[in-house]
């Protein structure tokens, strides 16, 4: 059997990657869908193994030494990360893994584990995006445009990753996705014949 | 609009990369296949631009001489080749061209197109492929065994190939590359998306 793939999603905040990957895992449920861990208390209604993995810091700072973190970064006072063993798990198993990151995590993960297929996903414009997070009303509008702001020096990054993804339509991206796991599991690497 | 891709189908004899052409023809009318260029005279029942486009040795010199050729061989007294122009036509209108070419071929059109998708067509076994092409029947023993001999060296290169797909089923190889077309189709380079 051959391992499984380690695809990363990528993309500006409020471009879809959460829909998709919820998508992505209704229409695979072999797909592992990668749990970050973190420091921070658990919010109510967040559950351990599910949202996160809730860890102390001193925990976290044990992964970090022991290199158990595929990437991580400290938010303020609270640390993020992505613990290594579940998804070496997933993928000698033979599933693919997706992993949900921003940009600078994706280019993390990538060092560690060169094999993994980085995929960006792009808003049809920065006007649909603004109209997007504005939808969420979750933010002020200064914050939105903070958001935005960021997402535009985000964006510039899309050129370094293998794939990019418009996200017009949640079944399109899921379709091209599935695509892309497919294509990458004809690769040369991934098939062991010996003709000799 | 952007630009076809150019696949080249490489693979043995008998490996069945005829027949996967026509499929995909089928289930997509608006893919090109290129057709070669040969100064050997049409057999019975060959069709000029349908087979090959028949030419005389001086025209095929010429294109040799014009660089207007992505590849050509010379096989015993005749010149075999492929004709740049149908292709980069078809590519510019948005057509993927499919390329159908033996092993070493395929890397003189990665040279000349360095953007071509390279894909190696490959038998289950080489029992089967001896089981193909004996079953065709076209061949006395002698000739299945030198072409046997032929395919394991070729079979070795599959490895610098950017795809290789079993040729289990054809239905399946079709899958398949229409799945690479997708995903090539994904990369960064086919967009012209511009955030600043």
């Amino acid at each position: 059997m051959s391992a499984g793939l380690l695809l990363v999603l990528s993309g500006p905040s409020g471009v879809g990657k959460g829909t998709i990957c919820r998508r992505l895992i209704e229409r695979d449920p072999t797909l592992y869908l990668s749990i970050s861990m973190t420091t921070r208390p658990p919010r109510i209604g967040e559950k351990e193994g599910k949202d996160y993995f809730f860890v102390s810091e001193e925990r976290f700072l044990q992964l970090i030494a022991q290199d158990e973190l595929l990437e991580w970064a400290r938010v303020y006072s609270y640390y993020y990360g992505t613990p290594l063993g579940p998804v070496v798990e997933a993928r000698t198993a033979g599933r693919d893994v997706v992993l949900e990151i921003d940009v600078q995590g994706g280019f993390k993960v990538r060092e560690k584990v060169p094999d993994s297929i980085l995929i960006f996903i792009l808003p049809p414009s920065l006007e649909e995006l603004r109209a997007r997070l504005t939808q969420r009303g979750t933010e002020s509008g200064a914050a939105v445009e903070e958001r935005l702001r960021w997402a535009q020096k985000e964006l510039s990054f899309y050129r370094n990753y293998d794939y990019a993804i418009v996200n017009e339509r949640v079944e399109d991206v899921v379709g091209k996705i599935n695509a892309i796991r497919t294509a990458e599991k004809c690769r040369p690497r991934y098939l062991n014949l010996d003709f000799a």
